[in-house]
């Protein structure tokens, strides 16, 4: 039994923005060399999430919309006296930092329209870090 | 420490439906004989999410309306242009696709109202497959 | 590699409340001793959650009055038949009852802003747990 960790870094270009890490987080998985295990993908950022889904440009779109239905970037914000992103701070706190995945026979097991996407809801920012640790048998 | 793997499949009558798999889960736990350790429940579908909690009738019908109040199944959504589900993908996306549980004693660490659903978003679905991933001591 | 648990127990003092919980998670990660690995926080409770965010009081607030905002106390919950915090439910099993975390160099990785919180939906309680644990090498 292992642990395995790298960190992957990436950046954003938008206030809200999908970037989509599938390709990044899979090579962690086979550099890692587990044939089964569990991967963990985290953020340390209070400002960005992750989310598991379609890379299909409209849903990409909808799924920004809906963030903006639920979780509105104006409003009567008390976090917005001191800074303003509350909206962001809020979002990321209930989509969640992160995400796990089994791994069998060596791959990253996700469903053919399961891509892993960091959701920036407060960029856009130069560095943003991804933390992907994976525990299981070589 | 050990590494053991299964798949429960299930199906789906209704476009939203809860599903409790919180049975097959604890065979899964006890089949593993773990004493201490992680357990992973994790879905590998684009619109279908997990959940836990309670399992009684007028609550599922208050977590459904809830879905539809947040995810509403009609509006102006992009990804309808090729699909005629968007509201499940947003849906799954934001619910998530997994819930971890602590193993302690060779039990499935849970509260008394807390049994794990599948939340099927885009049904009635012949086949819907759940991951079930335990890392711990025998 | 070594499996560690450890109970955090506590308590709410109003119907919706966040409660911080950083330093003693921080202090079972410390007790564990382990080097690289998992960190799960867990709670098994049907009417409490766990999110990660800053611990500024304005926004605290801000995640409070979302809650109310996506989850109101009041509405026509069928589960409020036989008792009255149907919202509490919906709002645990969508929030998510637990994060993970990784571990590098003993230490519990985290970002500047992202403490970590239980939030009670249906208080106060005299008695709410937390588990925590551990997976990796020490």
């Amino acid at each position: 039994m292992v642990v395995f960790t790298r960190q992957i870094v990436t950046k954003s270009s938008a206030r809200r923005q999908l970037i989509d890490l599938t390709s990044e987080v899979t090579s962690v998985v086979h550099e890692a060399g587990v044939r089964e295990g569990i991967c963990m993908v985290s953020l340390p950022h209070a400002t960005a999430a992750l989310v598991v889904n379609e890379h299909e440009t409209g849903l990409l779109n909808d799924m920004l919309a809906r963030i903006e239905a639920l979780f509105p970037a104006s409003g009567a914000y008390k976090h917005n006296a001191i800074d303003d992103n509350a909206d962001s701070h809020v979002a990321a706190a209930f989509l969640g930092h992160g995400r796990t995945f089994p791994i069998i026979d060596g791959e990253l097991i996700r469903g053919t329209w399961q891509n892993i996407f960091l959701v920036e809801l407060d960029g856009p920012r130069s560095r943003r870090e991804v933390i992907v640790q994976i525990i299981g048998d070589q």
